[in-house]
Formats: C-alpha cells, structure tokens, sequence
C-alpha cells in the first residue's frame, strides 16, 4: 500500500522532455487549493525523479504565483546548468497553461569535510512521548497528515483568544502520519507545516498566502535515511510584521540534535 | 556623477522584449569574478527598470550557477505572473549563451496594516561614530564600494589564528562607500556584503562559492527613502557547517531599528 504523501507526489512523464503531469491530493487539501508543502514537494519530486539528477538538493526555492485548483497539473523541471558537483534546475507548475508555482533548486553531490553545528535545538524539550498530538477536528485535511505535539500554549496557532503575545516562537515534534521514513520530498513538505507565525503572535485566525519559500537541506541521502519516521523537532520563529507581509524561519532537528534543514518564507498577510 | 553602484547596476533595453545587456564594473571585482551582491542587485535592477514592474520588491532568489566572467552579459527580466497586487519575475543573467545566474523575484503593492517587530537589533550595539572603519588593504575591490565597522573582534573575518570559535556572529555598521541613500538595489547588494561565516567561524580563509540566495525586503520605498545614507546595522550568523555547505542569516536594520532585508544564503566551501 502507498503511503499517502508518496501518492500526493507522484509524477507521470508526459511527451515533451522535462515535462510530468500530476495532481492535488484531497488528503492534502487545504482551506482553499492544496497545502503548499504538497507544491513545495511535487516541484522537488520533478528534479528527483528526473532521469538527468545529479546528487542531493541543497536548496529549494518555490514562489507561489497564484491558486493551485483541485485537479491535475502540468509539472516541469529542466536542469538549467549542471557542473561538476552542482546542478541547477528551473521548477514550474502550471493548470490550463497558467503558472501557479515557479522554483527552482541546487542539487549537489556532498562530500565529507569539517563541520560544526552552531545552531542548537532548544535544550529542554520535553520527549516526543511526553507531549499530547495536537488534534485533528476543525483543521484543514492536510493537517491529518501529521502528528503534531506542542509542548507549549503559547506556541499553538489555535488558541484564538486575540490576546496578542510579544512573540511568534512555536517548538514541536512532527512526523508524517501515518508514520514514514523522512526523505527530501518528505522534508520539503515538513518546512512549510509551521502554522503561520501571525496565528500565534496575534492569537487569532487572519486570511494568509506564502508568497514564497526556501528551503535549504544540510544532509545527505545517507544520513537523512538513518532518521526514519521518529518524530523531528521542528522551530519557528518570525522577524518583523509589517505592511501586508511577515517572514517566518523554520528549523527541523533530527531527534538527536541534527540539523536536517533550515527554511525561510514570506507571506502576506489581510490585516 | 554617477555613483559607482548606479554604474555597476545600469541596464540598456536589447532588441528582444525583456532582454537588457549589462557589464560587470571593475569597482565591484571580487578575487574571482564579481561580487556576488553586484549580481544580485543587477537582477534585481532587471525588474526595477522594467516598463512592466508593479510596486516593490518583496523578495529575491538568486542561483549562482557558474562564474561570471568579467565583460558584458544578457539580463533578461520577464514577468512570469501579475495579479492584483503581486507580479512573479524569473530573472537570468547569461554570457555566450551560458546561464551564469537564475533568479526570481516576487513585488508587491503594500498597504499599511497591523505590524510588529520581531527581531531587534543589538541593544548595545556601538555608535557607528565609535567604531573604526575596516581597512581596505589586502582585500578584494569590492570591499572598498563599502564602509564597514566591527565592534568586536570575534566578529571579524580576516583574524586568521586559525583559532576556531563557537560561533560565526558578526554584527557591524554599513554603507556604501562614497555614501549614497540606500534603496532596493543597493539593500540586496548589501545583504551579499557579509564575509562568508565560515572565515569567522574557523579565522582561517577557506575557498567558498555561494550558491543560492534569497532576500527579503520588509519595507516599502517611501519608508526606505527616508533612511538616506546613514550607517546601517547588520548582523550574521550560521545555522550549519557540514559536507562542504554552509548556510548563513543576514540581517539589516536601519539605526533606528527597522528591520530593512533579512537574507539567507547556502555556501559551498571547499575544506
């Protein structure tokens, strides 16, 4: 049986080169259109399914051009310029000859060299066993797709009481639901599953579009393999608010304190 | 006289629609090629300058996918999406035919709604007055298109001790040197402007290559006119080093602390 996010994901090659069709998954339905992860993730999908990929992503850019309806979609991924140990690929999505999402990503094949952490994971995070699951009821479809543990109230999107906090920061464990082994397309839809950082700073729903998402993967295939499907630590916090639009950062930690990938996106926002 | 950066930064129309030639500017020359924030603010300038272009720049991606040879390049600028209030450009800057550089940028119409700060700057952050300029001597051209100020030695990226910290984080005061008032061209040049953290982090030089990155601009241009040509507050730090990428966080505010741009970009480096 096919997991669910692997069905959301999959791509059919159509007769042009570099040229795929797919389709919105209603699993991953969200208020209006799909959830933008499931976008970000096709759009990846194109360069790694793509019979001309050279290495792992390194970095994901996807602009949100306008509504993706319900229903198939035409998705293209052209590599623009592979070097040696680097390769750069144009990403676009359209229905009915529209653009809808644009992107474009860096693969790279990795090599082993001096490292060093210097973000940390927030030290005192309680285990993901100890942590309830966020509940289901009343959220968009795609929010079923995940399990969500929020350790702190005042990290929750949902708590609508409009008493406006002096901060955006949400930590919490999150896996695919039901459970499956984290891979870069898995990744790619993790980073946009932060709920919107004006939800938690003004503690009250407002119409919100992502404009547009980078992501950036600081693991390899192999490594990544190793995490599984436990639960990743997950952080976000946002910079400024202002005129129509806010920025959000996003980190995802493997539970052993990895850094999987870092993730940045702007959204606008109604008032 | 024309500033320097309007110089590096002029477009001429070619005969194609969207297509512009450009050059890179001697001023601007980095150890190899040009600095990569002259190529940002030249794609950037593609979309500015355009006949087409609806409000301001809320965001900007830009793909280093090869050297920029110093000489002449094709710019083109093309609008992939306008809707009411946002217009989605894919920008490409090519020498010979080659792609040296992809990009997207997403402009917006702001209005004034709801805001707050989120990230503040360093509360005790030096005058710019108090802090002495960096020199110039033994540094790449670019370098001198720039004022720069560190208060704090760990701070800064030519200490080569070889001496690894625990940290990559630079905050210093910036302009352009001569002064001129900053606007949305010379705000994404700046965000390229912070050395790479891999020499503060190890205070040895290693060779780097960014590969991607992306700027977001959080104030709209009346706002940004009123800062003129003040010293701007910028800070940098890492979330990662490991298998020969690192990604680094700039943030500019201006001295009253406004948060101008923050930028994200992914680095290769080679040891």
């Amino acid at each position: 049986m096919t997991h669910v996010f692997d069905q959301s994901i999959a791509l059919t090659p159509a007769a042009q080169p570099h040229l795929f069709q797919g389709a919105t998954h209603p699993a991953y339905a969200n208020m209006v259109g799909p959830f933008g992860g499931t976008t970000c993730a096709q759009l990846l999908q194109g360069a790694l399914q793509h019979p001309q990929r050279l290495g792992d992503p390194v970095a994901l850019t996807v602009n949100y051009a306008g509504p993706v309806a319900d229903g198939t979609f035409e998705l293209t991924a052209e590599p623009l310029r592979t070097n040696r140990s680097t390769q750069h690929w144009n990403l676009l999505l359209r229905q009915q000859g529209v653009a809808c999402a644009s992107g474009s990503a860096v693969f790279a094949t990795r090599r082993s060299t001096w490292g060093a952490p210097e973000s940390l994971p927030p030290a005192d995070m309680p285990a993901a066993d100890a942590v309830a699951s966020a509940p289901h009821a009343g959220r968009p479809a795609w929010v079923r797709c995940y399990d969500m543990r929020f350790p702190d109230p005042s990290g929750e999107a949902f708590h609508h009481d409009s008493q406006e906090q002096a901060h955006s920061f949400t930590r919490m464990w999150i896996r695919d639901e039901p459970p499956r082994a984290v891979d870069f397309a898995s990744l790619a839809a993790l980073c946009d599953a932060f709920f919107p950082r004006i939800f938690v700073r003004r503690r009250r729903f407002t119409p919100i579009a992502t404009v547009t998402l980078s992501t950036y993967f600081h693991i390899d295939a192999t490594a990544l393999a190793a995490i599984g499907s436990q639960h990743l630590l997950a952080t976000a916090r946002a910079h400024t608010f202002r005129d129509g639009y806010f920025d959000q950062t996003g980190l995802i930690w493997a539970p052993d304190g990895q850094l999987l990938a870092s993730s940045h996106q702007v959204v606008y926002f109604k008032d």
